[in-house]
């Protein structure tokens, strides 16, 4: 990549967890890496002017903000979501934030159709049938004409409906506002008890945080099933454990979870009609080296002073316009 | 249902397993149903104009039938298979067989779409690690523009290329004899090195019964997995088993087996890349009683004397009508 003449280099701040961005130094040109971890950030983030926060679930961003923030022109987060970053020192400064829509969106979708499979086949049951040795013949569930409520009508969300639709389910997409195909967020009420399958890929916003909880749970049907690729706060995880124990609901695909990863101590681990997984419905097999790519590319762009890709609403708490990665 | 006047009242012997067909005595009019099981056929078959195999995989139709097969008119089972029932004593008389095509395609088809994206998100690590407490992140793979090769291309074979295709697989269909869209039975060899999937669903036939073998899993890519939704003996069981210690194929997901149910010795209960059912794939809830209605359907056209559905061609093996079912 040709880097401008005449141009101070930049400093980039990375902020990693156990892992690092695959070839990310090849990737910057002149540009300063600095590597820092949740304990470190504080003190690498001063005089930086990007922040790559590659471990986006870390909470070490907004107090370190508070001391070494002013500089940073720029916040790039390698997820969808951008709950992590989105503090309101953040959103009401001028730094740009964007995020790394579009790495995920069909993965996440063929995630949330096999776990919605796994449930009509009951195939989490065949395979601890397999484990004791046991053959034993059970009814198994279509899902062809089965009824999907989707949350969330980003790119994720829409692929998502896709998928379904695809593979023969009837899908009702809520979004944050009614629009063509869409229904607002306040129709979700209304059709939760229509839903079979209820999927939750909505971004975290005050709006969306605990929308499913005691009251909206007992709207549900007792067959139904709820599968969450978003985020764990979308759920009050106490409401949903004793809904699952006491069967009011059939079973539940989490995963994402309040506390990540899932403490030793939570009856989730444990419950026959959960699916649990460690927050990896979209990280298909080079996935990092695809959100480095994305970075690589917005940083190009931010050299030239261009337009940024994915360039979060801050208004909104999400990418709003149709243009980027999809 | 009418029943003509003055028309002799029919025998209907039904050949039952551990389960009836629900509700049958009030579907027959004025028929007479005789209930045998294995042990007591011989003794049931003689001066049955009609013999319903609910339990489809039972071996006692052909040696009852050598003493009391004579007068039976019509033979129905109660699978998409015939392999019981097409023995050379039976396919050599003028007495009409018909299956239960039809019933098991969607179904089927959402099985085996199950199965593909539980070995492409590895979620049956994921119960395994759920059950040890244990979160371990992991990479997935997609399933959009990967290849299958589906065998059989029949209606089932035909809703799994379907549905596949709806998720974003490439799938290759193979049947008997090449038509459109359709690869006859020696291209299977040339396929095998293309297929990330391999699905069975063929009948078992001459040419089917072991198709999959030491020889055609040699040219099959170690990362690859077969899925059997069709018969047990279309794999050499044996040479799969060597296959999958040995890591020359990733997985296998199946759902019958050269013994049903499978022996307790089997090594395949044991193994971390098999995924074992048992052969329940089409079974939805209300499969019986979509049975028990096709065959009232077809026993009303066979008193009136009319053509039946699903009547199968006995020189090959399966309807090869596309009329009926599908």
């Amino acid at each position: 990549m040709a880097i401008p003449a005449g141009q101070d280099a930049l400093t980039i701040t990375v902020l990693h967890g156990e892992d690092m961005p695959p070839g990310l130094s090849e990737r910057v040109g002149d540009a300063r890496l600095r590597f820092a971890d949740d304990s470190t950030l504080a003190d690498a983030l001063p005089g930086s002017d990007v922040l790559l926060t590659w471990n986006f679930l870390s909470d070490a961003v907004r107090p370190a903000w508070a001391t070494g923030g002013e500089g940073v022109r720029w916040v790039h987060t390698a997820s969808a979501g951008v709950d992590r970053v989105a503090f309101p020192e953040l959103l009401a400064s001028d730094t740009t934030l964007t995020n790394s829509r579009g790495v995920f969106d069909v993965p996440m979708a063929e995630y949330v159709l096999g776990a919605i499979l796994a449930f009509a086949k009951d195939l989490p049951t065949s395979l601890r049938l397999q484990d004791a040795g046991t053959w034993r013949h059970r009814e198994t569930e279509p899902i062809a004409g089965r009824t999907a409520v989707v949350v969330g009508s980003g790119p994720i969300g829409h692929a998502i409906t896709s998928l379904l639709r695809a593979a023969g389910l009837r899908v009702e997409l809520v979004g944050r506002t009614a629009r063509d195909g869409v229904h607002a967020f306040d129709a979700l009420d209304g059709l939760l008890p229509e839903a079979d399958f209820l999927v939750l890929a909505a971004p975290l916003t005050d709006q969306t945080r605990g929308l499913l909880h005691r009251g909206s749970i007992a709207r549900m049907r007792d067959t139904a099933r709820v599968v969450n690729v978003g985020r764990g706060p979308l759920i009050v995880q106490d409401d949903l454990v004793d809904a699952l124990a006491a069967g009011r609901i059939a079973g539940a695909a989490l995963d994402v979870f309040e506390t990540e990863p899932l403490p030793a101590d939570s009856p989730l681990w444990a419950m026959g009609n959960v699916i649990v997984s460690p927050h990896m419905s979209g990280d298909i097999v080079g996935w990092r080296d695809a959100l480095v790519d994305l970075f690589a590319e917005n940083l190009a762009l931010f050299r030239d002073g261009r337009e940024l890709r994915n360039v979060v609403d801050k208004a909104r708490g999400y990418v709003s316009t149709s243009g980027g990665h999809s």
